[in-house]
């Protein structure tokens, strides 16, 4: 397998002192998706639960249903390729992948969009199936900060955690924010674990995109160490779904849907 | 213009208190770019610096070589529309544009690794132009901390400022990371400021995306307060490039190429 993190000999200065130390340093590893032979796309990933990722990818874009459609699925790691035999492919997922073109870190492609609209009328999360206290909001993205630090000191990962309100189901991490996400997607569609009376908790930005890719995922409430953009929070809005940020030192911040906060409302 | 910030009422727990507040929220803004009417591709920024950013990013990418390849651009501010004009478009960079895909947050597509092995041969930073001192990597750093500050407090952006040992010549902001680097390439390109002798101080994390971007901008130094990745770190080896990462509290690491940092070599 490929490493997750290097040592690297660096020149460090430190109380007025220039010495030579070793470093540790997080990788980065490129992935070529292939359905049925053709080249879908490349991602850059942290080298871990690559076939999870992929499986999760490709369910939240729409290209596959269910852990089921894929016939077979094997990643070559060395070579860094996923390959994927598929006959259930939605064509019409196909079409738009190939128009759709993403170049903002974190941004939100124009297929962003008519999926937005999509799941507008489609997902609406109008049930409230997650009930959190403030409490659990501080525990939670304790126990996720204290997961993930035993893994990474390299300062250079997102975290995302799947969690219900007696703690954390499953823990992903990776150099890309969406990717932690699909590792999680793909694990539990994977071993049939439940999504939508769970709660994500997660180390980064709230951007919109993080906000879709939750929503595709089923999920109705995000917690953030970080900020929101405006662009999630209006679709959170709308989608029904929960967004509290900047969860540090017993403060946060509740934006949308404050009826899943047992304390609130 | 399209804020670059907007209020909201939030609901903040703050000291044992639950209550209604004001908070500024950052806002995402997707930008379609049309190329001779064509659509090109869509980029999700912050709202301010709209047609520099294009004009960075298309030459970083290689479709033009300089300002003058583009006979007209003009932003449709509201729309969300950039078109551009020129008959100087690379053929061969629109070839790859179309088949290109990037999914991982400040991820590298397979064309970064084609551009990788271009500047590889072509843009190797033999020369030093550049001598910065331990004083100005954290005097620099500093600066554009501080000019970074009065504009954001939002906890969602990343800063980027170009430098040369007296301080900051130009400094930009945006929710992507690259868009920020690409507001300064087409900025100094409209206004031939040059670049080689400057130095790129940054807020975030130092990806193979990144460094690949100052590589064709043409700078040969990157400080950034963050940590850099394994394959940034072998393109920088590569590539003759100076980074120094993790500046705070008066240390910092110098990972690549110490010959242009004085006080080391």
């Amino acid at each position: 397998m490929n490493p997750t993190e290097v040592k690297r000999e660096i020149i460090r200065f430190e109380n007025g002192q220039i010495k030579r130390a070793e470093d540790t340093i997080v990788t980065e590893f490129a992935v070529t998706v292939k359905i049925n032979g053709q080249e879908l796309m490349t991602m850059v990933c942290t080298p871990e639960h690559i076939e999870d990722m992929v499986v999760g990818y490709l369910a939240s874009e729409g290209m596959i249903r269910r852990y089921a459609d894929i016939d077979e699925i094997w990643v070559q790691e060395k070579e860094g390729f996923v390959h994927v035999k598929s006959s259930k492919i939605n064509p019409f997922s196909r079409e738009l992948q190939s128009k759709r073109y993403i170049t903002s870190c974190c941004g939100m492609s124009r297929q962003g969009f008519v999926f937005a609209n999509d799941a507008l009328t489609a997902k609406k999360m109008n049930d409230i199936r997650v009930n959190v206290s403030l409490d659990d909001c501080f525990r939670l993205m304790s126990e996720m900060q204290q997961s993930a630090a035993t893994f990474h000191n390299t300062g250079g990962v997102h975290n995302a955690a799947l969690c219900d309100v007696n703690g954390i189901v499953l823990s992903r991490m990776d150099i890309g924010r969406h990717n932690a996400l699909d590792k999680i997607y793909g694990h539990c569609l994977k071993n049939d674990i439940s999504i939508g009376d769970k709660i994500i908790v997660f180390s980064g930005r709230i951007s919109s995109e993080i906000l879709l890719k939750v929503a595709k995922i089923g999920c109705e409430v995000i917690l953030s160490k970080s900020a929101p953009t405006e662009l999630a929070l209006q679709l959170a809005e709308e989608l029904g779904i929960t967004t509290v940020g900047f969860i540090r030192n017993r403060s946060l911040n509740v934006y949308t849907h404050p009826q899943r906060i047992v304390n609130i409302d």
